[in-house]
């Protein structure tokens, strides 16, 4: 895919009335963008903070597209998008025809004609989602469910609904660190955007030189650098491990998860650097003993498997506001307190 | 599976009051039979051409039995059964207790006793579901989705319905040529059985000697035998490319897939040779630049993804009808103008 | 797993009103534990003896968590979900995030996280769903659907609600016969142990010295120990021919399937030495030829389909009552007539 020639993401994923039509990635959308799917994800929960049902999306049919495996992501869309009654069809890419020669771009059409309205897509590609919504199916609602070392937006917002929920503060007085292997994660470099775009006031990322990009060109002036774990977490209010991902390393930047630990891993001491009430946030799947230490991972201060939670609510947000317009429950969207 | 002692499909897929019972096959049905199949398709579109959602099978089981792989077939019987509300399993036949020494006949009989109103059978030996029908499991609607070199009659029907949504002329007036492996399709075989029910004037095959069948005794004289193919599209209404299916011919028919391009291959001068608004059909997977040129796939008069999606249309048609008389929402069948 | 220290499955299936919270094995649970069970899939037969489809898991997630490979009990549960209108997710374990080295632990509190309310767990080890239910994930309601040699308690409460609806006599005047390898087969365990529960008058286990267990010390003096098979079956009115599992049996047994027909296969002569009407059961996959003759799988005394069919409406059952006091339609657990 030659994805030089397409339009930024940030330019596709609005319709004419600024609202939603695809979730591409998180660079471009504004404040107001983020706080509706924030506050539409919310509303998903009940009184007892119980993830509801509602048939907001029932007749619509919802693709999931994973080109690339993660269990986790397609489950937590296939399960968000089931809440809302929407038919769900999981397609295993690697049986579809293309394996009898079709392109890949009739693959997609002939999905598309299967009446779907809603592709979430996973790919190991940078830009995979974007070149589907810009030049392959823009009909149909591309959510970008993680695409090679570039975006995974619905990652980034189930983080900041985790961090508003369970923070006592606004975003404008947080202080937020994410350690480890900056450099290739999706995870990271969509969390940042969105934390910028929330307006934080202190982003911090963690790691050893060599998992920490280059050039800092993408970030704000707002991103600070820190190379020493004590001195990144100190004071901090919400803390997010990442995943050691030796899968996406290309060369071996550490001698061995053992030292990575020593120097970066999350433990008592370290916390006990952050705030008092920091929240610790992983994106999961877990290295207990790597990058964070078990009794952390499952400790007071731990929001990680809430973050879980809060990713099928977000998921149902983006779906449904995907759709808006178009749904059979008119007026659920603007009802929600912007 | 030995056939050979069965009755023939026309016998069994038809209830005593002339309805369908199972889908097995478009020989031995009536006009009337394909147009309530068409009509019933059609009546699933709303006013702006989209495919509506209704809980017609709501409470049925459908259980798709694809013992052959074809991811495509499946999708569309599986989106068809849930924009009717039908609870879908997806049987995984390898997998299955017959790798556990179960006979396939224990194995249906067991499906069956899950309470399955309908199964969806895919099979690579002809008469697969016939033989389900007739001795295994006749309790239940058994729906060919394709069974060997015998029979597809969902993508007859969903051909049926593109030509009579797509062209401005009835069945007696319209010019139709199928072109390639006319030997081995199954997909010729129903189309050339269903044009000849609903009074297609002109049926044309055009295709090298080795792939048109030896004698067309199985055919009335209507179908008219062309190797040349500026004759065989000239002044059509409709033409029909199908997919070389390398896969399917037992010995080298042609030299090369380049060398059936340039005989067979749909190009934009051969398309001029047919009637100015005339359409043209693929049933997918295409072969781009072996049976069909890009340009015409993408062309004005491709109709070729609205078959996919008249496709789930009378999947839709065909599951209803084979339970017709134990819908929850009687009169349905009954009201619509036949 | 170390399965030691944990507490008996009896402690922990039921909440403190004394109804099921989990189920995981047969013992422990009192006669009206079991009869309301029975009571609860009866229920959910409609006047023709067909089963129905009701809304009572609206909105309820099953999540089917299958370590170890069996399309039938997963199909069987996927079914029963559905016809209670749950989302039903299904877990490729074997592809999720363990393969990435996460923790069993870990995967199941993600799971757990995604708003689970039933896990359906089946496992290769013996006490693995009562491993989970009491250590990782007590709010979840686990459900057991086989695990080693232990217990397959849906097995034993189909096989309990079918004797309950083709005898016609209760339990306690009835004789029934388990045939086959009682020492491995979990099936034979839960079923001794329900059948005690419900006051089963003669329980009789059959096979050779080797395949049955080397102390009763499990059963009460109720289970009868026959070696001759012609002994035990004589004026059964229940006969239960287990699968001879070649993949369980440690060492071989016998030498020949054909010996264990000639000594154990329930034929024509030997069910003749029965009650007239007895009825002939089998959990299924068959072995036609080894412990049971064709003719007696298909003749008028088995009621194996039925056995399916049953199986549907227990695990519907247990589904429910496993929710009882979280459901929407507030007292139907109460309507019943128990």
């Amino acid at each position: 895919m030659h994805i030089a020639a397409l339009h930024q993401p940030s330019q596709i994923q609005l319709n004419q009335d600024g609202n939603l039509k695809h979730f591409l990635t998180i660079e471009g959308l504004s404040k107001s963008n983020l706080t509706k799917i924030l506050d539409t994800a919310q509303s998903f929960f009940d009184e007892n903070n119980n993830l509801i049902t509602t048939p907001l999306l029932e007749g619509r049919t919802v693709m999931n597209l994973f080109f690339e495996n993660s269990t986790r992501t397609r489950m937590t869309f296939e399960a968000a998008a089931k809440r809302l009654s929407a038919n769900v069809l999981n397609i295993d890419i690697a049986r579809s025809s293309t394996s009898k020669g079709e392109t890949l771009r009739d693959t997609l059409w002939n999905l598309e004609a299967m009446a779907a309205d809603i592709f979430v897509v996973r790919h190991s590609a940078s830009g995979a989602a974007h070149f589907i919504a810009e030049t392959v199916c823009p009909n149909v609602a591309i959510i970008n469910a993680g695409d090679g070392r570039h975006a995974h937006p619905t990652q980034a917002m189930l983080d900041m609904l985790t961090i508003r929920r369970e923070s006592n503060k606004p975003f404008s007085e947080l202080s937020v660190a994410i350690i480890g292997d900056i450099k290739h994660s999706r995870v990271a470099r969509s969390n940042i955007a969105a934390l910028q775009t929330l307006g934080c006031k202190d982003i911090r990322v963690i790691g050893p030189r060599t998992l920490l990009p280059v050039a800092f060109d993408d970030y704000s002036q707002d991103v600070r650098l820190f190379t020493d774990m004590d001195a990144g977490v100190k004071d901090c209010d919400v803390i997010i491990a990442l995943r050691i991902q030796n899968e996406r390393i290309d060369s071996p930047a550490l001698s061995s998860q053992q030292e990575f630990y020593k120097l970066y891993g999350l433990n008592e001491e370290r916390l006990a650097l952050a705030k008092p009430n920091a929240i610790v946030m992983h994106p999961g799947p877990m290295n207990r003993g790597v990058e964070i230490a078990s009794s952390i991972a499952d400790g007071a201060q731990s929001v990680i498997l809430k973050q879980v939670t809060n990713g099928i609510a977000v998921r149902m947000a983006v779906l449904v506001l995907s759709m808006q317009g178009q749904l059979q429950y008119q007026g659920f969207i603007d009802t929600l307190s912007l």
